[in-house]
């Protein structure tokens, strides 16, 4: 419920909305690529993993994406899974239960839904409906989801983990905006930010999932083994945090502005998220691998450093703008692609991974 | 599904978005008031007529707003019909099997949701979502909703009835943008575009609602027995449509436009529902009733005639910018505010009624 939502504070940076140049729709090519590979495991979860004799009774198959955005990505992915699913029905001889679908699109209540709703295509086979709120929360009543599935969407923590940013404690950041290299205080206030926030995570999505239903989760994370330090992602939000340091220096920015942001994105490793499964309880692991690194494919001539930050613009505008401000922007990201182009060789040498975590809601209460 | 939903040409002229001074928001105090009077009869709708052990399986109760636009007014009434169903839970003692709740706001995919979405209130004790569509096709899986609630909006055709636009056709409403007093043809065609359209709403409500659930309708309608020519808006349009006639003559619109602009409203009476019930088959007609005339709370000094011309303009902004563009709305609206301060007298005498009926979707398939 509502109450339950609101009972800690969550901050919300949505993608950037509309069909400019800078927007997420146009910018997320990438998360296409990573659901394309996860494309198969969804299939195959389906399959061999659902057990559809469990709903047969019901006429609605629910399917939510979590962190849905405005982009084209959601709809290939539910279009996937609804086909598993008719495909799975007709193969057990189920055809004439098929149930309807109704998919339930999710993000924070500030992403733009009226881009996703004018996009929807026209020719879906399933009711759709959006749903504003942090998936930290409840967001659909008990019981009421068959399948979930969220991309790209749990590296962001529900918000910026307190002690990084007050003055008085032995975690606070001082002249960084990540915990990438930062000292071990930082790190462990992250860590346990992730852990509180995967439980909550966790334990609404054990309330709203049937029994037997599935959870998809494809996760931008960092390799068993590899420290913080080393993950591509966080080695860029080190180099953007130096962008910012040296407009500090340049006075187009405060030092104390610098000092106060920090960026609310924490990558898990594969054994960290088995854990926080093992501690909620309420799901088996049916799944988990890594996916295949992506293929770049290169249709322009944009240099990759460019395109490296313009993803990440794309991605960050709201959580900067917050903080810094529209002007900064432009400059912001020109110097970003100015550093990742010569930092390559460490970004190359980085750890990196996504990954496939299939979760299935155990029968209990 | 969505096919169904496209196999009709649907247009969608919604209310002025956002907050500004000519949004539908904060030009819809009148609606609000209507659906303060309709009130006590959703309350006792719920308490006297919902055969609450019907659903005591059900873990959810989903109630859809239709037409539920941007304003607030939407959020009062499904307040009151859950307010409403947890007393009656309460007094049959079932209070340790309340369901939750799920309110599916809908309307056409080009309403604001974003807004609607940012305004939600916080202390709501439901699971909100936005469900984007036609209500004269299926918008919701079958046998999901338990009490649908539309206030206003089925004066709404699906679209302006073809002949009216038709060169050819005896019905073709030259000089006209409305069938106040045209020529009985007219009338003829947007009378049958009703009866299609009633019979579109009523069959997808049918398949939506489980048996034994509600559809409240709040109808903004023509009293039995008066003609089309004698009803309070019909008449305001005729003097809209005259303003537009005006404009055409000084050559700021061409009488081509005028000729090809029609309004999709129909004021259907109390009799013409019933009849459209009895035709679809699937519900029974519980209530059916007047609601008393709106007391006009006056807190401004702008004059009568301002105030209707501005909620007008609230409701009909896309409508007109469709057709005329953006330039002639101050100058038309002006100018219709003139002529409803002389035309009031006749305004006056001019029949018109909010009527309530209620339906009860039937035990059979």
């Amino acid at each position: 419920m509502a109450a339950e939502q609101t009972s800690r504070t969550i901050e919300a940076y949505p993608m950037k909305g509309g069909d400019g140049v800078h927007s997420y729709a146009n910018n997320s090519s990438y998360q296409g690529r990573v659901n394309n590979t996860a494309k198969r495991l969804i299939t195959e979860a389906v399959v061999e993993i659902l057990d559809i004799e469990n709903f047969a009774s019901s006429n609605t198959f629910r399917i939510a994406d979590l962190g849905c955005s405005v982009g084209p990505n959601t709809f290939f992915a539910v279009q996937n899974i609804i086909e598993a699913v008719q495909f799975k029905y007709q193969c057990q001889g189920l055809d004439s239960q098929l149930p309807e679908f109704q998919v339930l699109f999710s993000d924070h209540t500030s992403n733009d839904f009226n881009t996703l709703f004018s996009s929807l295509p026209l020719d879906r086979k399933y009711y759709a409906a959006g749903v504003p709120g942090s998936f930290y929360g409840r967001l659909f009543p008990i019981g009421s989801l068959h399948f979930v599935h969220s991309s790209y969407t749990n590296h962001w923590l529900s918000r910026v983990p307190n002690p990084v940013v007050d003055k008085s404690s032995p975690a606070w950041n001082k002249g960084r905006i990540h915990y990438t290299s930062a000292k071990d205080e930082v790190i462990k206030a992250y860590e346990a930010q992730y852990i509180e926030d995967m439980e909550y995570f966790l334990h609404a999505r054990a309330q709203e999932v049937v029994r037997g239903g599935l959870v998809a989760l494809i996760v931008s994370g960092r390799p068993n083994g590899i420290h913080h330090s080393q993950t591509t992602q966080n080695i860029i939000f080190d180099l953007l945090g130096s962008c910012l340091m040296d407009m500090a220096k340049r006075r187009i920015v405060s030092e104390e502005e610098v000092d106060s942001f920090n960026m609310p994105l924490y990558y898990m490793s594969p054994h960290e998220l088995e854990a926080a499964v093992d501690r909620n309880g309420y799901f088996s692991i049916e799944r988990m691998e890594d996916l295949p690194p992506i293929q770049e494919i290169i249709t322009s001539t944009i240099p990759k450093s460019q395109r490296i930050a313009s993803h990440l613009r794309a991605t960050l505008d709201g959580l900067i703008k917050t903080h810094f401000g529209d002007a900064i922007l432009d400059e912001l990201f020109d110097s970003l692609s100015k550093k990742i182009e010569e930092g390559m060789p460490m970004l190359i040498s980085g750890g990196s991974v996504n990954f496939f975590a299939l979760l299935r809601r155990k029968a209990m209460d």
